[in-house]
């Protein structure tokens, strides 16, 4: 009898201790983890300019695909992470679950050029050495993410483009596709209307705003953190529908879209590649966070809400840092998104919330 | 006689003002005119690694012909400047001057990839409008500076690469010419000493600094502010000797090598491409000036003296900022450099002072 009150004490001061403890977590705004220290993680995009709602309620089904697939994605990316493989492992696996799926703009299901062609970019970058692969314009290779990953480890450069891509692709053997591989009826329609538009193709860039959303986004790419506290991110892309053949965009252009650095953070953009472009968005983010000392969600806010829309661009950007604070934010009115930590329990979304 | 102490007064007090006024001139330090506020003026450099000293002191003629170039290329700048042009216009201008050169590593006087070919990177932006216009491996064009430029003003993408960029030259009507007019022996000379050389082409990033001086470097650039006090800036290579074609180096990436930013400043780099693409250096020069402040001169050295070489780089750059403030900073023993300000006075030089 006498213990059990010392008893109920012992489990009131431990009940507040949780509270105080936990309370941070409950605590978390829309879709950032800045207040939880995640010892690994992975977070990932499927490109902005998501259906619209409305495609979606007509079609359950096409919406619960989706979410499957960025849980594979992520599922993928998290059982490498969790045996201790390298974040940029984590990265290429995550990626090419997304590129071989007819659901996303890369790899299978890339958009076509004004020439009826697939031509596809991607980037990929270690945070830990700063070396980065990336091709540009490349046609024919089943994944493109591997194709980079290849230009990182078997050459000097960093990026390769066109027939020479595909040649150093041939040399190392890696999975070559015939075009039909790539034909999706909905790119191909996305195409044929786009082709019907009045505005010239040597239209100014504020015209590509007049663009409908699923003709502009739907790039894929990913950033983790792996358990030795590595950084690495990636991104693929088949590009902007319509583009001139030869048309690279941000997708492989380091610190347009792809950005990694085991100091700051690792990142991957989609939207509008030539604001992207200049505005360097990826570098940006992790210059915001290392000479303005903002936190990795006010960082990627500041240059997508504010920076990217007062160019007159539009896009997201999903992002990871070392303590495995995760953000993802975009302009526009969904992003193909999800993260898992780890807890080991994916996250996705799609639109705001 | 009254009258002439007054006037001999008078006249030591503006000899004092007038001291008071140029001393800020006279204190400029090696290559920076930090201290000059001028209304106008265009900085260039001809790449960096320059031949060894004892070349020219063999062969003065050449030596007075690289100085008569960057002069040229200079007052080029210069006069659509003082005339009131756009920055943008001395940029492409004093560029067409070196690439028509066969002295430089772009245009005429290219390096040659690995297959015996030359092909062609280049870009430039505008410093008011954030836009900008790059080429990639592209054959047979005469100036790929101006084809960025059309780049820019005549499509919505920033990078064209390859054949698409070539199919677009040509329906431009730009100067296209055979391969043998960009044929130099010195550069076909410089790939047959790499050609013979051990290091296979499959060799890690470091060693690239095994390579002599001539055979890494050769770009040329340009930086200019224009009365209205919009800055912009251009590079233009042949890239890198040996390079794998489809191989594209910093220099039409926006941030890495070209980057001009009314805010801040306008920058062209030359050095080892891939270190410029993952430090992104000339949109770290600009972030370091926006974000902490530096001095355009400060910005510039941290970004080549302390960051790339930490990451095993070497490089140079030139900027120039709204003030007309010009830096020319380099890492190796020379880079052929030079600029002009609102005094119409031309300053070349070659080798570390």
């Amino acid at each position: 009898m006498n213990n059990l009150p010392r008893f109920s004490n012992n489990l009131i001061l431990s009940g507040i201790l949780m509270l105080l403890v936990l309370f941070p977590l409950l605590n978390c705004s829309n879709g950032s983890k800045n207040d939880k220290n995640s010892k690994f993680g992975i977070v990932i995009h499927g490109g902005g300019g998501a259906r619209d709602r409305i495609e979606f309620e007509k079609n359950p089904e096409l919406e619960r695909a989706y979410k499957n697939k960025l849980k594979e994605a992520l599922s993928e990316g998290y059982e490498i992470l969790k045996a201790g493989g390298d974040g940029i492992d984590a990265v290429e696996a995550a990626i090419r679950i997304m590129e071989d799926s007819p659901l996303f703009n890369a790899g299978k299901g890339a958009s076509f050029t004004n020439a009826g062609t697939n031509e596809l970019d991607a980037s990929i970058m270690n945070g830990k050495t700063l070396r980065a692969g990336a091709i540009g314009a490349v046609k024919f290779v089943k994944n493109p993410i591997s194709l980079a990953r290849l230009i990182l480890e078997k050459t000097p450069h960093v990026l390769v483009v066109g027939e020479g891509a595909l040649a150093f692709a041939k040399e190392q053997g890696v999975e070559l596709r015939p075009a039909d591989y790539f034909y999706t009826e909905r790119q191909w329609n996305s195409l044929q209307r786009r082709l019907k538009e009045d505005v010239p193709y040597g239209g100014k860039l504020k015209e590509k705003q007049k663009e409908n959303n699923e003709d502009k986004f739907g790039t894929v790419g990913a950033a983790a953190l792996d358990k030795n506290g590595n950084l690495a991110a990636g991104t693929s892309t088949g590009g902007r529908v319509k583009k001139r053949p030869g048309r690279v965009g941000d997708s492989p252009i380091i610190g347009a879209s792809t950005y990694a650095n085991n100091q700051t953070c690792a990142v991957s953009t989609t939207g509008l590649g030539e604001y992207h472009m200049v505005l360097l968005t990826s570098k940006e983010i992790s210059a915001l966070i290392a000479y303005k000392g903002m936190a990795l969600k006010e960082a990627v806010d500041y240059a997508l809400m504010k920076e990217l829309v007062e160019l007159g661009g539009a896009g997201g950007a999903i992002a990871i840092n070392k303590n495995g604070d995760v953000a993802m934010s975009f302009t526009g009115e969904g992003m193909y998104r999800g993260f898992i930590l780890d807890d080991g329990k994916a996250v996705v979304k799609i639109y705001k919330e």
